[in-house]
């Protein structure tokens, strides 16, 4: 239907008979002439009729923007060159128009920016639009690029079921009713974890797919209902194998589709080490900015929010100094306040020290003054800074304070330009769940610990270290993944630790407990998540700007109208009734 | 943890040390010295441990089958030297052993065949045998040669929602209950359809996905509840343009995956020759039988099944002669007959020509001698032949007898080796669906008519022609595809003819009848069968063999156990619950 694309069209043509097709993305007569840019996805051309083409003119001068249309002409030199486009030096003078589908009068144009909702809706108008052909191309691009290297390496693509089982963290499972088997359901994977460990216990040397993954939860900004992850697993490797192999690979894809050099050597840092400096498991590197741990200094003050902390062993006491934060009001101080206390701060101390070196805080009265003085030394407050001091559980002030540390990077412009990626290793096997009374693993069930006794393991489960390990850039964990337990009775145990007894482990898990039997090699693997790097590349805060057709927050999809009743005849044949709401208490 | 695959070890590493990882695939003591064959993906290699290793010699000989095992040793050159495999002049002397997962007795051993339910249930160790390493390696191979292709042409890899709407088809749609909208449900795509559509009207060019697809319907044989289609969409083409890419991408990755050379054009037949010769539309060229149309030659007989139907315009009467078809006995004609009954034949008519002439018909008394003659010499019946005759409605007929022709064709061992490539076009815009008294669309229902206008549509309904066309190769339909509507107004059209009242359109298609007003560029695409491609490619009849993790025809895993019932108050979640059987009646 066309011999060229809109947007690639230049001088070797002039002269030339083309036909272009697209959509019309402006028109307008000036001086008894018609000007139509025709678009395609690679750009637009410029296409003139004038007035003394009779029918043609009148046909030209009536195109509705986004119409489609084709159009056969001659290539020829424009006057008015337009240095901003590739196809800026011609024209093509119009012989032939046919208007293949007319568009009725838009709901918004794609130049304007009607608001999520409205671009969700006409999805396929949003699209259309330059910057999020450019933001869709960079995620195309990225999994081409990934899937070459991978194919490269002799890494096999190997698909999962998307139609599975129940897991125990089956509360954030979407279910699925099964027809042939009445009251029961299938479940749609949150990873494809477990078979992906299956298929190096088969025989498969080095897997990875490119797999939809699904979560069942209230979203938060940044998630979706359903998500894509580069899913990896390494047969007979430990960590090393595996982190070297994916670091290569993301600074091979990242040179690749967006130009961008990382570093030759990611930097490595474990997880308490992370804590303690930024108070995250995943910091922002690019921000200068550090927690400082001041309980020595402060724990013989009169202050009891700090003494009680520094002398507990599971408290702390940090500090964070923010250069030039002098100058936040006191209204913007209450503002940290609030922002900490979202993370669990009853209290946000602070130090304010003008530029004239004047002391503003609440807690210098707790103080001597050789001992403030001695503070603000070590935490390196100057004129025209100020210190915030959060107190109490180590994990709680940890989470606060690197919560402001954020904050303060954005508000600041702290945040340095460039990439910034690093390891963490060493997490904690297990957290202690409060609400539930016992431990919940950090990373997932089959994450091996570091010791390989199981005895060992469980006299030592609070403290215990995992082999698992968490790419992050710029703040976002972008890859997250570990060596696997390959051994029967420490998978057990494991379980056991986590609260799930024998006969729940074998119904949910007997399958896997199985082939740890009959010869498991060793095993690691990681995943990375797809939407979250395709929207670092694509320089978009929002993962919706590189899905195509996402959800809402709200769970819907606005365009197709997702999720919709079922007429109760089509859920009998699948055995379900939508419940009464009387019966939900 | 190894220094080279198993397989690969050759006589360029004689005296040098290497460290491998293996299953035990064999273990044997022999004069002294016990021969250990380690296994991965690459194949095996011997490893010999002497008597006189002490402490080595002891763990060797205990080696159980199948444990994954580490073994250093030197490398040298083995006295009886082994052709048949690749590592065959080399053995490994190994200086140590170390197991890493001692596996249990085997539930069987995948030198065995133990039958398909058992293969599934340990499906880890059924996928570790050479032969089921092979057929999923050639998956692997086509769905990435497939990808390198159409990467290099410009076509954009987009994924589509897997939670999405239901459609009118929805009687086969999985649901899956919102936890966030009490009582809606999303549902599993049957295909990606309407969402390619979409992306062509939001100015994508030239899209693929190798995408999941979902049917809920009870399970035939070849058949799985979630299926892999590389699907694709072109805007601006006409059907030569989607046929004529498609056929070169089918003859590349068949040269690139299994070296196989398909014919430089592939045949092209519309949809009536194809029912016409060969009584299918998915017609097996490897067969040379055709069917042969009769009705001139019986339709003055005495034989009222055969006049009756030679007289109805909407009859057939149609042979299929055999050659060396003489030698079925009573019974064999018997299951002929039942075969045909299946596929709705009410009798089977046949004229069997014994060695030496001899006629056996139960139709020959109905014929004069000179009709009955002419009738045999038309059919081309010689000597040891046999000829079946069907009558009836026309595709009924073509129906039944195309299904003799498949069962000749294998049971003569008439199938001819290579491939046989074909287009098949011109379809039936509609079928007349009897039970529901409707029209219903012979692709789908965006498939558009070869006719432009919509007056001449609806006046011609039951003869109009599609602009369908599907890829057939050895009797597969392994690519469907078609140009599609892109115009609102005959969409609704079509929709009506399938008697999907402009209500119940918008509900539905509401979104697609919007987007076509906004701007439609002419479009179309084909969707090609994975799985059934990689089966033809690995040389498998079944495409469990190449999926790892395969359904039953029950619809179950039989390795996880899913479905699987589910707690009532995670049912209460998301606000269902299981049906009261006798609510049902």
């Amino acid at each position: 239907m066309r011999t060229q694309f809109c947007g690639l069209i230049d001088e070797s043509l002039i002269g030339q008979t083309v036909t272009l097709c697209g959509w019309v993305n402006t028109n307008r007569v000036q001086s008894h002439t018609v000007f139509t840019d025709l678009r395609d996805h690679e750009g637009v051309a410029q296409i003139v009729v004038d007035s003394d083409m009779g029918e043609l003119f009148q046909i030209a001068k009536e195109l509705a923007l986004e119409s489609c249309v084709q159009v056969t002409g001659t290539v020829r030199a424009r006057q008015a060159v337009n240095d901003k486009i590739r196809t800026g030096k011609v024209e093509v003078l119009a012989e032939k128009i046919e208007v293949l589908n007319k568009a009725e009068p838009l709901p918004f144009h794609h130049h304007e920016n009607p608001g999520e909702d409205t671009r969700l809706k006409y999805r396929y108008l949003d699209l259309r639009s330059p910057d999020m052909q450019r933001k869709m191309r960079t995620r195309t691009k990225l999994v081409s690029a990934l899937r070459h290297w991978l194919d490269a390496r002799g890494f096999q693509d190997i698909e999962t079921p998307i139609l599975t089982k129940a897991t125990p963290e089956g509360a954030r499972d979407f279910l699925v009713p099964a027809r042939m088997h009445e009251g029961e359901f299938y479940a749609l994977p949150q990873s494809p974890q477990l078979f992906k460990q299956i298929l190096m216990m088969a025989g498969f040397d080095r897997y990875y797919q490119i797999a939809r993954c699904f979560r069942d939860e209230a979203l938060r900004a940044d998630r979706q209902l359903e998500f894509t992850q580069l899913d990896m697993e390494f047969a007979w490797v430990g960590e090393r194998d595996v982190q070297d192999t994916v670091e290569d690979m993301i600074r091979d894809i990242f040179r690749d589709v967006v130009d961008v050099e990382l570093a030759a050597e990611f930097p490595r840092m474990t997880y308490a080490e992370a804590m303690r400096r930024y108070g995250s498991d995943k910091p922002d590197l690019r921000i200068a900015l550090e927690l400082m741990d001041v309980a020595e200094l402060v724990k013989d003050s009169e202050f009891t929010v700090f003494t009680a902390a520094a002398n507990d062993p599971d408290g702390r006491v940090a500090a964070l100094r923010i250069p030039g934060g002098a100058s936040l009001s006191r209204k913007q101080i209450d503002e940290y306040a609030a922002h900490a206390a979202k993370y669990g701060a009853k209290g946000l101390a602070y130090v304010k020290l003008d530029e004239q070196g004047v002391v503003n805080s609440p807690i210098a009265k707790f103080f001597s003054e050789e001992s403030f003085v001695a503070l603000l030394d070590a935490v390196g407050v100057r004129n025209g800074d100020i210190a915030f001091f959060g107190a109490g559980a180590y994990n709680k002030v940890s989470d606060f304070m690197g919560a402001l540390r954020l904050k303060a990077g954005k508000d600041f412009n702290l945040i340095a330009d460039g990439w910034a990626p690093l390891w963490i290793t060493d997490f904690p096997m297990f957290e202690w769940d409060e609400e539930e009374g016992r431990f919940v693993a950090l990373h997932h069930p089959f994450t091996a610990p570091a010791v390989d006794s199981i005895d060992d393991l469980r006299a030592n489960a609070k403290t215990a270290v995992s082999r698992g390990y968490d790419m992050v850039l710029n703040g976002n964990e972008i890859g997250g993944g570990s060596i696997r337990i390959h051994n029967s009775a420490m998978q057990s145990a494991v379980f056991e630790l986590l609260g799930i007894g024998a006969e729940e482990a074998e119904g949910k898990f007997g399958f896997l407990l199985d082939a740890l039997k009959y010869g498991a090699p060793p095993h690691g693997g990681i995943a990375f998540g797809i939407d979250r790097i395709a929207a670092l590349m694509a320089g978009t805060e929002s993962i919706r700007d590189v899905i195509a057709f996402p959800k809402t927050t709200g769970a819907q999809c606005l365009m197709t109208g997702a999720p919709s009743p079922i007429p109760d005849a089509q859920l009998a044949e699948v055995h379900v009734q939508v419940r009464e709401t009387k019966a939900k208490d």
